[in-house]
């Protein structure tokens, strides 16, 4: 294993021939029912069943993926409505999914005043170190929010570069309101994300962040639905890897993604529900086959455009 | 206890006297020795030495500053640093500031896609209600992040009317570093800052958000340091209450709030590290007095300006 986040990404894009991420939003309401039970059966007040449901479920969809699929995403939210349970359920989980060699990524969008995103980077980011705790981790990379300025993202940066792990700054997310702000023109004609990627770019080339592929592991989120603003976006951040949310039920296509990659690397397109949920598209086959059928279907129209 | 946030937390600041804050920002380096033991007895590896400390300093500041004091605000970081255990802390220590008459803040800083959102209102906003969870609870407001947009931030509105909750959406951070893009101009003159201002208060006064105070339930974060840009959040919105941070260690001062107070309403003054760890700058003096003394202080400057 490669101590440096970038390098470690590309390799296992590399050896599993694909760069597709599968977000882990494990929604206890919408889970099949051979994990959950009927709707009937079903007690949303029953924390301890809602958490045994998102471990088995969760549990199966590495297995089913990882022949094909390099990188998952856990999205914090969907764990932290269970409490501390889900919490647990959260750290419990990257844990077997790094062991599996998926690289794991933490959706969790955390920024703050630099004091306290200290904090946040020592919960998410940096490696575990309690004694007794040894079957959680954190994610080999995360999610931040920049909105509170460059001074909030240091103590991010500095915990990556200490524990080889990356982060991805939002700079245009998949939403339809992203709109409102992060396209609003700044005085010299720059939008929000435009100005905010001149700035990131300053840290993705700083000393340390750049792997021996070329890559820093400071990345980028662009939400795969913004093709408009791909290029420009990429122009700004070269050395930045894309993770593109929104394939799929947000809509976006591979072919959208397409500005967003140099030379077929460079970015990683995810799907959420569309694979999680894809037995209910798929009536008459398993939940399994479901989630074997989409990711096979994501893969071969993403490798068509790389 | 009405169900509307803002009157209820104006009725709050008036029994108690004084529009403060205070901050729990609890780190186990920092807390008393009384409390932690001697630097040579600390094991910050030892989580669940971490997060009884935690509960005994937050259970004793609660205490203390409970005559004067009618809200605070639990940074979510501190807590998450120490997994589950540390969130598990959170609810609990929460449900038992909310016992005590407290108004409660939780600075989470959460904000997402819609579907996300929603999620993340469920953990942290909701009432909880999960079958044998009784001594935990979700705090009476949170603070959010709306650099996503506004669609990001709906399912919050939705939840906090729901359940007569509050929001404190950040419009302008304490942070040196919100100059970066919060300020950063526009096409048309007004900051980012105010540009957002403007689009939170469509929301502010939308059906059921203003309360029979006159106030709304979505309320505006401001950094207490960011005197040059109050009057101007101020005038649009008009029926936010702001959270002023930053007061203290931060550097602000009550003199520079002055103008987010309307009739010495609608605002309120937030401190944490300048009153949780006063021990540190008054040696022989308890550290229980030393909070005592902190927050007597910090009341009297606010009341001087109100």
């Amino acid at each position: 294993m490669t101590d440096h986040f970038a390098d470690r990404l590309l390799d296992a894009i590399d050896k599993k021939g694909s760069p597709i991420c599968v977000g882990i939003d494990p929604v206890y309401e919408m889970l099949p029912d051979a994990v959950a039970g009927s709707a009937a059966e079903r007690d949303p007040h029953d924390v301890e069943a809602c958490v045994d449901a998102i471990y088995e479920f969760t549990t199966k969809v590495l297995e089913v993926i990882r022949p094909h699929v390099p990188c998952v995403k856990f999205q914090s939210a969907y764990f932290e409505k269970y409490l501390w349970e889900g919490v647990q359920a959260y750290y419990e989980l990257i844990h077997e999914a790094r062991e599996m060699g998926f690289v794991v990524i933490g959706d969790v969008k955390r920024g703050d005043i630099g004091s306290t995103s200290e904090a946040y980077a020592s919960a998410h980011l940096s490696e575990i170190d309690f004694e007794g705790i040894d079957e959680a981790a954190t994610p080999d990379a995360i999610t931040i929010n920049p909105f509170l300025g460059m001074d909030a993202i240091e103590p991010f940066v500095n915990a990556a570069r200490e524990a080889g792990k990356g982060l991805f700054v939002l700079a245009r997310t998949s939403n339809p309101g992203s709109a409102d702000l992060q396209d609003a023109k700044s005085i010299d004609g720059r939008t929000f994300s435009e100005m905010l990627a001149d700035k990131l770019q300053t840290v993705a080339e700083a000393p340390g962040m750049v792997g021996r592929s070329g890559w820093s592991a400071l990345g980028a989120v662009v939400g795969a639905t913004q093709a408009h603003t791909m290029t420009s976006l990429r122009e700004r951040l070269p050395r930045s890897i894309f993770l593109l949310p929104g394939y799929g039920t947000q809509g976006a296509t591979a072919e959208m993604t397409r500005a967003a990659f140099r030379d077929g690397k460079g970015a990683i397109v995810s799907a959420s529900r569309s694979i999680l949920y894809a037995h209910q598209k798929r009536p008459g086959t398993s939940w399994v086959d479901a989630i074997a059928g989409a990711v096979e279907g994501m893969r071969s129209d993403v490798r068509s455009i790389v």
